[in-house]
């Protein structure tokens, strides 16, 4: 039995939770979601010195997975189970070890099965990068009512 | 001599108006700039028969050609000529012959020489593609003051 | 009936030929399919005076159009409709008026109902832009056997 | 001095050599790097339990990381120092842990200081992702004649 009490936000911020904690990677990488509402999330993770490339700054790839991240949080926020399908980013600036990235996926459209989600990655005020998903459900739900 | 009492969003404006004003393909297809500020730019354009793909929808390329515009008008609106680099589109849902697109681009971070912009492609409310460009200031001035 | 006597590449070419002929758009810009074949298909377009930006090149949005008529045509080429979810475009020179661009699509992956897509466009052998579209077939036939 | 009695690809292996020697992430992500020539590369990694996301496949993140991998060693294999600015990722099947994923670098266009490459990630013959990345560089070599 499906239960109506659920506040959507609150159902939001209980999937990513799940989420999170059955990965593998996220927790391997100290990703904290901070908060999540339906069509929103906000992750964060601090750049170790095992996320660093040759020029000594994040690399391209740890980035992306905080983008990925929380772009996975807000596309299943509705608890409808949602799978990447694409993904594109702009790198803008570098983050170095020690600094603690934080990405905000906002959705900015949905149709049907697909939905779009722009994630910026900021490092305080400055943008480290600029992310935009296509997610696609994929049928069944993320967590029980 | 540059002129200190230019207002930055009525600049920004000229500039738009300007940019179209000298393009054959924006004239072409009836895309009307409809405002522009700092790091906004907001175009329209309607759907004709010439501009229809195989399944009598607009073509893919002419929905880009709007959002592509429109970034355009924002990523030059402080004056400093700039082009684009790369453009992301997803398409959520078709417009049909004699709808009216409008597309929002809006600046999501600048670093450098480098600007993202993420566009929106709207018919009234139902949202037509989202958009993502990168920028890239090539020296020079769009108009002189 | 289906007939069994059709050769792939042969539909492929015929599936490009009628998209086109049902296209405002394609017929509008002079849009010429030069060849089709299962997971390919190369198409051309010259510059047009009414398809340039103010900086007399051509518009990002027709080179994205030549590109995306091409993605296509390969990406309908076994007769499985499909559709343009997403695509992406890196632009590296500009194309001139009276400029003949020539895109070539190729196949590089398929599951399921996805295919990916990379588009070359070309003036001569200077590339252009390169491209990269999503496709997605939607159920029915493009052409009846 | 430079050495005029270097051979470019035995160059670029170095390159690619030297850069992963200096990474902290793909080292603790245990990626090799099987093979470089000039705009060519091909990096491989084995999804491990702490690569998973919360499906139990290989997380989206690390499937870019690997790319964006090959693609670096790629767009530096000329001995020009290069930066990712823009990528995008396509992801068509899953991997699993235990799998080996080989990710390979084909330069597509340069022009002035930008350049395009596509990357394709396999599982064997299955396809698990194309990426494109778009590369600028930035002064300087990556190491020393």
């Amino acid at each position: 039995m499906s239960d109506r009490s659920v506040i959507p936000d609150d159902l939001a911020r209980r999937i990513g939770a799940t989420m999170l904690s059955r990965e593998g990677a996220g927790l391997a990488w100290g990703v904290e979601l901070e908060t999540a509402r339906v069509g929103y999330a906000r992750a964060a993770m601090t750049v170790r010195a095992d996320m660093l490339n040759g020029h000594g700054t994040a690399h391209g790839g740890m980035i992306f997975a905080l983008a990925d991240s929380a772009f996975a949080y807000a596309c299943n926020s509705r608890n409808q189970a949602a799978v990447a399908q694409h993904a594109s980013i702009s790198f803008l600036t570098p983050a170095r070890e020690g600094e603690r990235m934080v990405a905000e996926a906002v959705e900015r459209g949905v149709a049907g099965r697909s939905g779009v989600y722009e994630v910026t990655v900021r490092v305080g005020e400055r943008v480290v990068a600029v992310f935009q998903g296509l997610s696609r459900t994929v049928g069944g739900t993320v967590v029980e009512l």
